[in-house]
């Protein structure tokens, strides 16, 4: 069985990512948590990948870590998901858009960093608000060209919406207004069961940490 | 044929991924060049894509960004070019060792930034002799892995050493002191001729600039 290494569920969005992956795929799997704010998290970190991140996927005696690596690994693993689009022109740029996600939009990452269970009202920077343009616009328009396929980006749920997840719960936590057709797609990935169950298993375990 | 779209060859790390890639497999490809610091540098950029940034390549009618996603694209194209290793293990910590670099590293990237030309010695902080570390002991162990196999991390060139190859030139450009292994390993990449190519390039460039 597979198992997944990761950290806080109320904080850490890079765990989120392969999470609602491997929850989409139905896949049985074992989660293991490291609590990223204790004196020893760094210790336990470095002992779960010498990388000293989480999230980490173990298969057997394979170690996979960082989030869309093991994205990548799923892919393989389980081709009939389609967690890529099938059409090689889609795929080329659901992973561009996912590898623009994964190192860029660093004001929005950085003035609004992934907190669950928060709910307040941000102004955000003008750094930060294109940050939010540019992801707004790739949403209008992948969900336009994809509107008969499904109410995910390429219409069927894939890597690259496990990729907006994280930015889904921050724009809630923050309380950033949307176009509607961004609102309706942002709804879609928060009405997943898994992303419910991920956001009531990181209130209890928030309220745990603070009680 | 490919064209791909790029920034100054003496500062864009990004850049020299999937050109070194394109320069690997043999393919024909145009070159766009993007000055990155000019005043209309921004405008260029998203003229070129509307993420902002190079590189960018072009196949036709398709556009992707992003050095990573670009790199899966050209894999995918040219599969007899193994630019991931074969064995789908090997394959996954390839993946996510290049996906480390594409998101991690900020100590080493702020502190050295690419600039091919330089040279000059600095003493690095904790945190970027940390990533140096890190960097290194990848190396290390993959080398000794696959030292029946070729000269690169694992055997055979492939995307993984083009997502290390601006790290080289700043342990050159920084006078960073590697271990025998990792030296080794550096000067295999240095030498490549498409590497001298762009140091030759990036030269030339550079002293354009600077007149």
């Amino acid at each position: 069985m597979l198992t997944l290494v990761i950290g806080n569920k109320n904080f850490s969005s890079w765990s989120l990512r392969p999470w609602l992956v491997l929850k989409q795929l139905g896949e049985p799997f074992a989660e293991k948590h490291i609590h990223l704010y204790s004196p020893d998290s760094k210790q336990q970190l470095l002992a779960a990948n010498p990388a000293g991140k989480v999230p980490v996927l173990f298969d057997g005696l394979l170690r996979v870590h960082d989030s869309l690596a093991i994205c990548e690994y799923l892919a393989e693993l389980f081709p009939a998901a389609r967690l890529w689009p099938q059409e090689r022109a889609d795929r080329a740029e659901a992973r561009a858009i996912s590898a623009e996600m994964h190192s860029g939009f660093t004001a929005l990452r950085s003035e609004m960093p992934m907190n669950a269970s928060l709910r307040t009202l941000l102004q955000p920077s003008a750094d930060c608000a294109a940050d939010i343009a540019r992801i707004t616009t790739i949403w209008r328009q992948l969900r336009q060209r994809f509107v008969a396929d499904g109410d995910f980006l390429f219409g069927h749920f894939g890597i690259v919406d496990a990729m907006f997840a994280p930015v889904v719960l921050r724009f809630v936590s923050y309380g950033v207004t949307l176009d509607p057709v961004s609102q309706a797609y942002a709804d879609s990935l928060l009405s997943l069961p898994a992303m419910q169950q991920w956001l009531d298993e990181a209130e209890l375990e928030q309220a745990a940490t603070d009680a």
